[in-house]
């Protein structure tokens, strides 16, 4: 039973999704990229002009931060979009947050240009609704342990609630393997291309939680059809305030970006870094 | 590293929580039972006199539904609110219903005795702040795949807002086994009350999925040491707008709260039904 | 499509397995206890005659174990058998342990009474196969990421082979739970005892991982309508040279055991404790 | 605690494994492939002939098949065995197959190249070590819920035993996702790599369960670092014997090849197609 609005039927040409002058969805693969958590105006543009540098088109970064304990640091929250919003103008390039309370949305999106919904909300069923309301494109994370049936029935609300520009991305899902922090599960790739029109990104920060693998299982995601790359990038990911472990250096990234243009190729996808000046973007 | 508020060192006794003359945690097995959805006044004023008539405690009722899919019934919303008040004012049961959004706790806590956090929003963070600033007491269900560790930090996060009073509920985890809806962990109980000093109830209604398994699970759970249960009744279960494979029929609750009482005592657990009738409760 | 031969439906009365005095699938619950590993003829005499003095109906001990590792203990091989056949001459207990060979059944059949295929062997089809050959009953154990539906067919291997002596046992699955060494999935009582006709048994020292749980988890086996236990005991736990940490202290054991009467009768099952000196076993 | 002969210290610079011509855990990434089970001579000569055609450097098939129900095709065994060998020698391509039985080893190495212990065997501890003391490569697949950690203890029975010459194959673990047959973990590419020195392969027609999605999740392996593929393809696959939902029609397969090699020209692998005429293998 196909989804009226989620479904490949639906729009079986795909959906295109334009931020900036970024195409997701289209012919070449996107890679948003930066730290984890905003953590100082020195911290967030340097690492948006290392990504940038690099050939990255989006910038991510988290400002309220969803935290297992209510003991770990919560992101600078507001002070932390306007770090956002000032990397955006200086380098141009996007930036997309994480919105977690449907009470932050007006307020997250004046700072973004994409509002992610992280996995821990996959079913948060009245922030879905509200980010349906919004017509911001809305990334939508995988829950840690939702089939994909689940997945596009959440992605349902938010196209249900008027907003047709959804996102999705895998970002690995909780299995017994106690080796990496998630199971990356590629196999979402060609059946989410299958079953939906939305475009695919995948997340191989969270889905391994090593940096050092980083780089094969991007590679491994472009290969296997993925719109494009959610990477985790921190200038020092030892003194990282979360997820350390999981961000590449600024080298490791750039080098991952080289091979990741090979592999693009190889699979018959376009590869366009944003290497070019981009406009600043006014605030 | 056990946690500061939740840990069993913070309170070596345990918690008991009263709610009406209702005690969770105490030496007697509570049970709290009732529709999954409120549906009509008949139908949820019905099925409170019959699992009062049973023995159970509190009544419990879903007024504001978090559904898989946009297109299923969302439930009645204020209007069942009203609804569970009325049927609390009719048998003096007290009333557990779920809160879903930060917004609605006002309303919901206007009508509610205890205010459930369902297992989708288990990582709601700015929910369990919210609840955590009310003074009604919290019911917290495990999220479907949350570590035990993650499911105290969880509770933590309403403690650390300043309300002590949290009931956590075991209601099956996710699994590769197909043939139940989810995979009842009862190991959850003696490592939780070994970690915690908060009571521990088990839902077996959503940790099988069916109805026929329920009294064998709820007697299982007794015996595992729990401090209550959650039970699904509905009077005519095939006509249930939702979880109606997995709801009891009023008779089979009431054999099943019979063997209950047996099972309690030969563990060591007092159990007292709610038979008496009780002072209606003011609106 | 049920199974012809372990389907409910081939013997709707359900089977029971007499093995000496004992009888598995029948009114009472049945024990199954002792060491994880055959260590000396002290050891498991010792042991045999604290489970025996306790209730205990069938001695377990493993002489061939299947072991994670190359390098740790693999068991003493068929002069464990031997040690086990002297501790039910001494006892009168009935012995299973486990055969993890098809060229090993022979050996084996000369002195266990019961022959048990181990979780990691339940697909093992030629080990099933010969195991249909035996007139020996056979303790099946479930696979670690067994579905309930697979399970049966490995039975059906058993039975197809013409042996309809076939006594299931629910051990504990894989999930992603670290606090517990399995999850220990109750709900496949029921469900088992709804498909099958087989006797269905709980193994709740895998099923937890740890010795102070394992009471709890045996008394809610028990209230789920198990028809008996496997119990790992050890006469000294912390130098036992496998599984010390889930294994049962002879007091631990003996208090089990008389709590575990007290559920049995809640629940309308027979207890019936080998406490009477039982005929010497010639061999 | 790395493993003393399986951990990557033994060997840092890689196992490389030579059958026939070939090299698995060289420069070139290597492909395996062929049908699931060997049906008739007609059948496997002509896909040998197929898959050699496309590039392929090595046939599998199956004789000896685990199925879950005895009442599923049992494969053609030695009879089947005989077929291989015959393909063999037409097209010179060396020869895969599975043994389940400690007892079959040494029919099946009369006929084999590589000898393959499937998922179900990977704890088969006396198979293990019977593979272990044959001079044959052993394929040895990881387990539907092993850890990495279990596999490599597995492997390291093999090595025991005395033979260095061990094949790992990643086929996809079992997760709660009910939309593909398993769930592939291609995280365990990398993981493998750093931990141990034998080469690593990657099976997407388990993985994934579905034909259609095999090209994808084979370019994704080749691009995570995978040192070969596993690949079932049958002629006519909508009446294969078994699997046929997950084989790759001929026309398929060669599709995938062409687009195979420009991956592993993009990650760095050598990639060399078998498509000369190879030498017939003598009998």
């Amino acid at each position: 039973m196909p989804l009226p609005l989620t479904g490949r039927d639906a729009r079986p040409g795909g959906t295109v999704i334009r931020v900036g002058g970024v195409e997701i969805g289209g012919p070449a693969v996107v890679v948003i990229a930066g730290p984890c958590a905003v953590e100082s105006h020195g911290q967030v543009l340097a690492i948006a002009r290392v990504v940038k540098a690099a050939g990255a088109h989006i910038l991510r970064g988290g400002a309220f931060k969803p935290r297992t304990s209510p003991y770990s640091f919560q992101g600078l929250k507001e002070a932390g979009l306007a770090l956002l919003a000032q990397a955006r103008a200086e380098t141009g390039l996007p930036v997309v947050t994480e919105v977690m309370d449907p009470r932050q949305i007006d307020t997250v999106s004046r700072y973004a240009d994409i509002l992610q919904v992280g996995s821990r909300n996959m079913q948060n069923f009245p922030l879905l609704e509200e980010v349906g309301r919004t017509r911001l494109p809305v990334l939508l994370k995988r829950g840690m342990s939702a089939t994909l049936s689940e997945y596009l029935h959440a992605a349902e609300y938010v196209l249900h609630g008027g907003n047709t520009q959804v996102i999705l991305c895998e970002r690995g899902i909780r299995t017994f393997e106690p080796a990496t922090r998630n199971t990356l599960d590629l196999n979402a790739i060609p059946m989410l291309h299958r079953e939906t029109h939305l475009p695919v990104l995948v997340d191989p920060s969270h889905g391994t939680g090593h940096a050092w693998m980083v780089p094969r299982l991007a590679a491994a995601a472009v290969a296997a059809g993925a719109d494009g790359l959610l990477i985790e990038v921190h200038e020092d990911p030892s003194n990282a305030r979360s997820d350390g472990e999981q961000s590449l250096a600024p080298d490791a990234f750039a080098c991952m970006m080289h091979e990741l243009a090979a592999v693009a190729a190889a699979v018959g996808r376009a590869w366009m870094p944003s290497e070019a000046p981009l406009e600043p973007v006014a605030l």
